[in-house]
């Protein structure tokens, strides 16, 4: 008999009928033996709906009022939920944020989970009942509301397994599991039986957006195994775990791209001490988060800075740094938007050499010119044009073999 | 200063439009420099589309998990209110049952408070902060939440004010108050300035339905103050509080009415002692209210029992006394839906003689004919056919003189 969390995201819940398939996928479960904690997202397209709403009334939003009113979603699915499972004659208790002890700091909107009292859901579990538990919802410690932020659900369940010490933590959502790279991007893409959590880190945070990250730096704090899985299917879906041997073989497990930042240079900047922090200083003040930094060697005292920042942020980054450009006389500072970043992800790349030089070679030979690289222990990124991308997509794919279940490499 | 509790109920805050006309006469109350507590109802029609929307998935849904999704619908607007309110640059706190301490005991779908703990309203009363209350539901000891039925945000806004000693509990509508009678039955029907709350209390059982009954039990135990009024118009409505000498000197308040029950009859019962209870035993068991009773004067040893039971129940009441009728061998059971109750009430009536008789005057120079009476200290009800109801409203009404502000009585 295993303890097992299951989060179903908001498209397995969309509509009482979704709502049903999920409490049968459940049942079996604990059916079978297993003590079965669910956690719960809002229906599809609630929490807009809910945001649209208090637009109407207050834009923005108060932080506080918001997360009282968005915390309904969540609210709805569990009781729905766990009503559905009494009315089949089993024993069913919802639990929200507050109910289940889920105790976050007061960040409105993007609240931390801090601890969780499990006293509740224990005692529930041992009256033999299915514990549903709603997801993105939190409580502070005198009791307000909080929620912790979009795809919160996946840290509400990765934390509620780690608290319990749960046997396993099942992240059902629309997709079959953790692919190589994109499908939609690359049809030869696979479907991994396993990943680790370091690579699963690189995959979220480059854009591939299965799991939210929060969740997969809890999962690897606590050590939680996670599965993601299809609720439409049977596929037993990728497993995300602690790394091993067999991960190590394997220089290269994915492709990850984004496309959601924007690239700034700012030329002739006069290379004096702490002129970077001129630049960054202001723009880390604005919440902006600078990706990539590169700073070309110096020519007669002057150097050539170039970064990415979100698209979004994009217009007050340009007001920022042109203010301190003017003031320290550096050229100008120029834009782009047309860029990509593509990365290869691998923990097997400690132990393999070349691979830097295989990505480079791989997109040189389809023409693809590199504008700016970061590498990091176990991800190699390149910024490229935004029209290459899928290109690039494509010939790493290949170059590193991601389509065969145990891709070789001569290092 | 005053501290003010006002309740709106779900057709003033229907929708954001409305629920901005809300916050602004919160906001004059406030600015007039009172302490507010505000609460609120769901959205007109929210309650019933969740009820709805657990239908499909559960018919008759578990007690307790309905009560959870039910307390969606005034999460709702609490929190829209607030934020409305703090867009506009004020104080303003959405505090939901839980959070406001209303202590229910378990009775999911109809829990009674315990008990309610001050403090956090206090506190935010003392920062200066419009406090809003979600209205209707509560929570148990273990942190469950339950509802308190419909209407129970009435019973919110004065157990919150009772326990808070506030100086007046507003309760927001969209009538202008408490009439002598309904005025779509009779045009002549009076505004009234006030109302005592044990006529209220018998306005409101026999079908007037502005308050919910249990809120007026509690404001006549702790004595506060209601003040029923409309949320569209300045009049200031009807004041219900404790009988004063005005009061008593009026024999009749108001004509009340309702046509919610059915009349049921057994003939030839053989009269012998515990006979009646051998009928209203089962009855009660099944949690079927009897209202009125009569059991006609014995001759032969044999009796006619009449009573009435509320419409809807009134197939299982046939069932259940037909078989005591068949066991002991009365004669036959008889039912009638077309019947009325029509009652006159005022707590001037202790002090008056001749009420009933200029009662049972009115409706026989009317022509209509009574088919039973009962009478309570400061109540007179006659059931009739359901045909001459309105009719039997305003010959009353007239013969009372009710639609004069002061109407004066020799008794």
């Amino acid at each position: 008999m295993a303890l097992i969390v299951q989060k179903y995201g908001g498209t397995s819940v969309a509509d009482p009928d979704r709502i049903a398939n999920v409490a049968n996928r459940v049942t079996k479960g604990w059916r079978d033996g297993n003590k079965m904690v669910v956690v719960l997202s809002a229906m599809a397209g609630e929490t807009d709906r809910l945001i649209r709403l208090s637009k109407e009334l207050a834009d923005p939003p108060d932080p506080r009022e918001l997360d009282v009113l968005l915390a309904t979603g969540e609210q709805v699915t569990v009781s729905l939920f766990s009503m559905f499972l009494r009315s089949q004659g089993l024993e069913a208790t919802s639990l929200l944020g507050h109910q289940a002890c889920i105790y976050t700091d007061r960040s409105y909107g993007r609240a931390r989970i801090i601890g969780i009292d499990t006293t509740r859901i224990r005692e529930e579990l041992k009256k033999g009942r299915i514990v549903t538990v709603a997801g993105f919802q939190g409580v502070d410690e005198i009791g307000n509301i909080t929620t912790l932020g979009r795809g919160g659900s996946d840290t509400t369940a990765v934390a509620v397994a780690a608290a319990l010490k749960a046997d396993l933590c099942e992240i059902y959502t629309d997709v079959e599991g953790i692919y190589t790279t994109d499908p939609r991007i690359y049809s030869k893409a696979r479907l991994l039986d396993k990943i680790s959590y370091d690579e699963m880190l690189e995959m979220a945070s480059l854009g591939a957006k299965v799991l939210e990250i929060r969740s997969v730096g809890f999962a690897k704090q606590y050590n939680v195994p996670l599965r993601v899985r299809s609720t439409f299917s049977n596929h037993p879906g990728t497993l995300v775990c602690k790394e091993d041997a067999e991960m190590e073989a394997i220089p290269v497990s994915g492709v990850a791209f984004s496309t959601n930042e924007a690239r700034v240079s700012i030329t002739r900047v006069p290379d004096r001490p702490g002129i970077a922090a001129r630049f960054f200083g202001p723009v880390a003040k604005a919440n902006i988060v600078v990706d990539l930094i590169i700073q070309n060697t110096s020519i007669d005292g002057f150097t050539d800075l170039t970064f990415t920042v979100p698209k979004g942020d994009l217009a007050k980054t340009l007001e920022l740094v042109g203010q301190v450009a003017k003031e320290i006389g550096a050229e100008k500072v120029l834009s782009d938007e047309h860029i990509a970043k593509v990365s290869i992800i691998g923990v097997g790349m400690r132990n393999h050499s070349g691979i830097a030089s295989r990505m480079f070679s791989a997109l040189a030979d389809a023409g693809i010119n590199i504008m700016m690289i970061s590498t990091s222990e176990i991800k190699i990124s390149s910024v490229i044009e935004d029209k290459y991308l899928e290109l690039a997509v494509r010939v790493l794919h290949d170059a590193f073999g991601l389509e065969q279940a145990r891709p070789t490499v001569q290092a």
